[in-house]
């Protein structure tokens, strides 16, 4: 008989859900809606729903379904646990033994959204081959994920690669949305380009292509102009890639990766955006044995929650 | 039929043994000189012949040990593959092969000499109760252990851990011994006590007990002259801390560890560094998560490597 496995991705306003056959490959994929209303308590049953749902439609019995992984966007304990997850109105949640109740599936694994698809990239995606990566995600502010031996680095708190909040300018004044200073994404996120392209416009009366758009400016815009050696854009990129050159060499001194895996929004300006983080990343490292990693795009983009979902049941 | 393990740590000069129960307990440990000459090709027949003597000694049988751990000067690869040890003469060579062929013991294990011994803190030392925590030996330079779950992380070359090597001064000039400026190690070490006393000693005029001392001054000088609220030894130890502090949030941001545990010979001032570290630390980390960590001095000295040699075996 066929085993199934259920690969779910929970995000503050979908939910994604991706159906696999015993091989890892993706048969079907769609979204429902995160109803976060009444303390998110709909959140669990609708998905049970939803997979039963499938099953009659596949003709799959429950029985048949191996396994179910989950990534929500919080930390998470080893044991599927969910301290406090803000957005999706969820205080203590004991999440996977809920989907054990809910489903009747006994394996049920859930990380925290950032880890789960740092693994479904170093399974299916940009780092596919490596057995250890750092999955650098590059959105709104700087996520990050650690796979080690295949296996997630989760962290005593869930708190595991959480790289963003690498100190990296000691010296910064402005606090970070976590209480420090001097954070990563205060510089290498998309906000950051943002935040650092309108000063230093307005700092300066160097002509610049970046002055043509409408503030603010985004990652494309920025790379655009790079590429035609902007001087003004590439003084951004310089900030933006000697941060997150630093915060890596950081992460490479601790774990020793293969790999990293750099994704998210900046990331869709392609290989270049790597090829300059790694020049960086490389001015920041001594050891022999930390030089020369692997620098690599994502390659799934919204299907890594899915993927490394399964991955974290189907072992 | 009892069960026996040999825990072995090798060294420059001696190769520290001790002889296990299946409990755990060291029952007995002695030194043999480590022969480098020969690009280090007697150390392993050395250690054989030692352990056969102890066999004879206390009549065991070959068969009834079944572990041998072995902790190394230099990284090491998870297969217990040496790629180079200068300080014991080796090149390239598979120590855990080699040990399984001279002594017919198939459990060995081989490791990086500070992941050993923080392994060995973790089992039975300063880390006892926690499943992961990271080993910070403050010595000559600054070493680094790393332990999540109860196992070591290694690194992909074997460089997991190299705390030692965070940047934690991106605007030092001067050059640290692994080729870059700012490392860690060149200032929260007893060379970097030495080097910044005598530069703050010869910039100040400031009076300091430190002055009545010849220099080099030592950490215990320092610590002692710190306890009694001198000036000039609060200003050193402010440095010396903080950037401990700064490296060890890096370290947490990445891993989130449970503790940390502090050993080495500057942590023989007692819990006072343990404690002034820790002010430092919760200074530097923002989220939550990271906030609160157990400070801990190392309980074993020089004898963490032999438990943690062991601890790899007898899982």
């Amino acid at each position: 008989m066929s085993k199934f496995y259920y690969g779910i991705d929970i995000g503050g306003t979908t939910v994604k859900i991706g159906l696999f056959d015993e091989e890892g490959s993706m048969l079907e994929k769609w979204e429902i809606d995160t109803r976060k209303e009444d303390s998110g308590s709909h959140i669990l049953p609708d998905i049970a729903e939803s997979i039963d749902k499938k099953n009659k439609e596949k003709g799959i019995e429950m029985s048949s379904v191996a396994g179910i992984g989950m990534g929500v966007p919080g930390p998470v304990t080893e044991d599927g646990r969910v301290l406090k997850c803000v957005n999706l109105g969820w205080g203590i949640l004991a999440v996977a033994d809920e989907v054990r109740k809910l489903t009747g599936v006994d394996n049920v694994k859930v990380g925290n959204d950032a880890n789960v698809a740092a693994l479904g990239e170093q399974w299916k995606g940009g780092g596919r081959g490596f057995d250890s990566i750092v999955m650098v995600t590059l959105g709104t502010g700087v996520g990050g994920g650690i796979v080690i031996n295949g296996k997630i680095l989760t962290g005593s708190n869930g708190a595991g690669g959480e790289i963003g909040h690498l100190t990296v300018n000691p010296s910064e004044t402005r606090k970070c949305g976590c209480g420090k200073k001097g954070c990563l994404e205060q510089y290498s996120s998309a906000t950051g380009i943002t935040r650092m392209s309108a000063e230093l416009l307005e700092e300066s009366d160097e002509p610049s292509s970046l002055r043509d758009y409408d503030v603010p400016i985004t990652g494309l815009q920025l790379f655009k102009a790079y590429k035609e050696n902007d001087k003004l854009a590439c003084e951004i990129v310089e900030k933006f890639s000697s941060y997150l050159g630093l915060g890596l060499s950081h992460v490479a001194t601790v774990v020793d990766p293969q790999a990293f895996v750099i994704g998210g929004g900046v990331s869709k300006n392609g290989q270049i955006v790597a090829d300059v983080i790694k020049e960086q990343y490389e001015k920041n490292v001594g050891l022999f044995a930390l030089k020369g990693k692997e620098f690599r795009l994502a390659e799934l983009g919204n299907d890594a929650g899915m993927y490394g979902a399964v991955k974290m049941v189907i072992d």
